[in-house]
């Protein structure tokens, strides 16, 4: 819908045609589990656009309409009519494909069970909200991603007992495990069954059958990323990248010729590692969406990327990442040194008025560069890493963090911002010795 | 103190001695309005290093030590012992001045009166501790800059009447007028008079004589800014700039050989305008006093220049700003563009949860580059500067920061963060006109 809204700001008369399989579009996905906590009353809350205001700017938003299948030879789309149960095809001069993501779904026995639920679309919120009104008292989330422990504080807040259970060390894997060690502990403290190293057999009705036990569980719910939804586009011989998404240039451009591509089903370029990734983020397809429509309408402009960033405020913590953390800078192949600071969001003798803030950041071992950073905190410290996401953009090495003019007030941040303090401490661990220049 | 500890950590056997006039050292001035708030319970809570504890490094401070003069042929000091009432002249081999600012005092009539006060050391915070023991009923501050909004809020919890009188059209005069207005608004909500456009005539106790009448206070605190201490220093021919402040270069050092400075009492680059400036804040302070100490040690260290970044807090709403507001970007020559946006500080949908936040952005015309954005909002809003301050040292342009790639998540930011919203808006006005790629 972004590239659809930005064709028709710069082309008055292109006809544009979106076509979406189920009953909602231009909405939030990342609300969901304020919706299920109670944070938002209404699931219409989440919807950015009603497809009136699309039709308004003559934006043909046609809901319960599928693309089933690409011709891209005769340039065509078939598309299946769900309310009316019928096919028919179109042609199209350009074509922009959104199709998103689809949860990953672990292959064990039961997993299509109605009481497990994916979290990506409204309707997946519509089945939630259900399954919130029979008031669950026990609730499993399989995984440990942002938005599985997203909704897992969400059930909390609506009175049930939740377990998370995670394969890996810790949750929230795209921290390195010790930060990550945090969120669990943060977790615990408000009641949360955080179960790692465990992995799921089976699930049946009031059960989750782990490798150490059963969780009783009326409600699951997959907190286990997702997958590009890319099948049909693989079939119609879309060209896909290495991350198994459609590979697009920094224009939004697949390879053949006025097809584009944005938003979750599309791989980006990530800036610091260089690898192709598919980040499934509403704020890159936002992006994404903005660049294909603008290349889309004829215009110039270009989605050079992404860092990794993420941020998410989990049971009173606020968390945030950007670049590599320690595995991704392997894969990588730097080498690389570390350090992690622990200090207040203000300055200390504010005493209650601010909050704990850890950093760590990783910087490249020789040259200093900067390759990632991880935070977990109180109110106040998520999004401090937009400083080192701009950084990076910029290519920055410690000394240029150490440098920045950030800014300083006691209620807001110490006289040496944590950011800076983290750049300093990796500075040191860079070049030890009391000759250093720490 | 943050050279002295730096050479300390980088040369063991150097003899450093450190003349302190007043009675403490190595504290938070800026910490001085939440001790009379109330929010720090203890003026010794400022103190960050005890000199009990710089001794134990083995560096000499010297407290009731004023620094009379310099001979800097002879490489000498004369020294007051304020205590002792004598005067003594000691050698050295390097030197670092750092003394800091003094507040601005307006001159009228009653300037010099008891009840008066300025707000730049321990000592001034004792006296203004004392004053508020006798719970004075009416406080006037003269001056809208930073420290004195923030007294004037911090007397307001103390439950006097706070009247704020101020030559400019808006206070906060490092903000252009709409946005400082803001601040102006927020105050007067809370119960504070804000009286601008007005100048002070004179000073009695019990009134403080403005243009447009009397204004009845008990006590008065000078909010009317610093300027450098650099009255000695000019006597002894040490060199200064055209901002009135010590010249240094990027290394921290005068042309004089051997003889360094730092904080307050020097003057820095605006890395946007070029322009030689002195700002005196804690965070330039210590940063410049890490390289100094670097470089007096032998070690190789820069410090770049400032943004003029600022953040606070005032009567509920956050503050923040860098680069050059609209008169310092006319001053500097810039023609330029600025667009102002309105948004909130997480998904608009999450209600109460999230604030409202206003950015401003102004934009270099013709190429684009990012001159400088202020910031005022609600909680989380202030810091979010800090990407901008980032983006300036980065030269970043509008489409570089649209790019960015900022933390996303409905309780800490909306899908388009503000920043880039407002760098979106600003290209908007660049590039006018239905054809253009905003």
């Amino acid at each position: 819908m972004a590239a659809a809204s930005q064709v028709r700001r710069l082309q008055r008369d292109v006809e544009i045609v979106v076509l979406e399989k189920g009953n909602w579009a231009s909405y939030s996905a990342c609300g969901i589990p304020y919706l299920v906590g109670g944070t938002v009353s209404w699931l219409k809350d989440l919807v950015a656009r009603t497809p009136e205001e699309f039709r308004a700017m003559r934006i043909d938003l046609r809901l319960h309409h599928e693309a089933v299948a690409l011709d891209l030879e005769a340039r065509t789309v078939e598309v299946h009519n769900i309310e009316r149960g019928r096919t028919f095809t179109m042609g199209f001069d350009q074509l922009h494909l959104a199709t998103g993501a689809l949860p990953r779904r672990p292959h064990v026995p039961g997993i299509e069970l109605p009481h497990v639920f994916g979290v990506q679309t409204l309707t997946d919120a519509e089945a939630i909200l259900a399954a919130v009104e029979q008031a669950p008292r026990r609730v499993c989330v399989i995984g440990g991603g942002y938005v599985g422990l997203e909704l897992a504080e969400a059930f909390l807040i609506r009175g049930a007992e939740v377990t998370v259970v995670d394969r890996a060390a810790q949750p929230m894997g795209t921290l390195d495990p010790d930060m990550g060690a945090l969120v669990a502990a943060a977790m615990r403290k408000m009641g949360i069954t955080v179960r790692t190293e465990e992995g799921v057999l089976g699930i049946e009705k009031g059960a989750v059958h782990a490798e150490h036990g059963d969780i009783p569980a009326d409600v699951v719910i997959l907190g286990t990323g997702v997958r590009p939804n890319t099948d049909m586009l693989a079939v119609a011989g879309v060209p896909l990248g290495e991350s198994g998404a459609v590979a697009v240039d920094r224009r939004q451009r697949t390879s053949i010729e006025g097809v584009f591509a944005a938003g979750d089903c599309c791989e980006s370029v990530h800036l610091v590692s260089g690898a192709k990734v598919n980040v499934a983020l509403g704020t890159h397809a936002n992006k994404q969406g903005r660049v294909a429509g603008i290349n889309l309408a004829g215009g110039y402009a270009t989605f050079p990327g992404v860092m990794g960033t993420a941020v998410t405020k989990i049971c009173a913590n606020e968390i945030g990442r950007t670049g590599c953390n320690e595995a991704e800078a392997i894969a990588a192949g730097f080498e690389y040194v570390t350090a992690t600071i622990d200090a207040t969001t203000g300055s200390q003798y504010m005493g209650d008025a601010v909050a704990p803030i850890r950093v760590k950041m990783l910087a490249e071992r020789g040259n200093g560069r900067v390759l990632g950073a991880q935070i977990v905190g109180g109110p106040g410290s998520a999004k401090r890493i937009d400083v080192v996401a701009t950084a990076l953009s910029a290519r920055m090495t410690l000394e240029d963090v150490i440098s920045l003019d950030l800014g300083y007030a006691p209620p807001l941040s110490s006289v040496w911002d944590p950011v800076a303090a983290a750049a300093r401490a990796a500075l040191g661990a860079l070049r030890p010795g009391p000759g250093a220049s720490r």
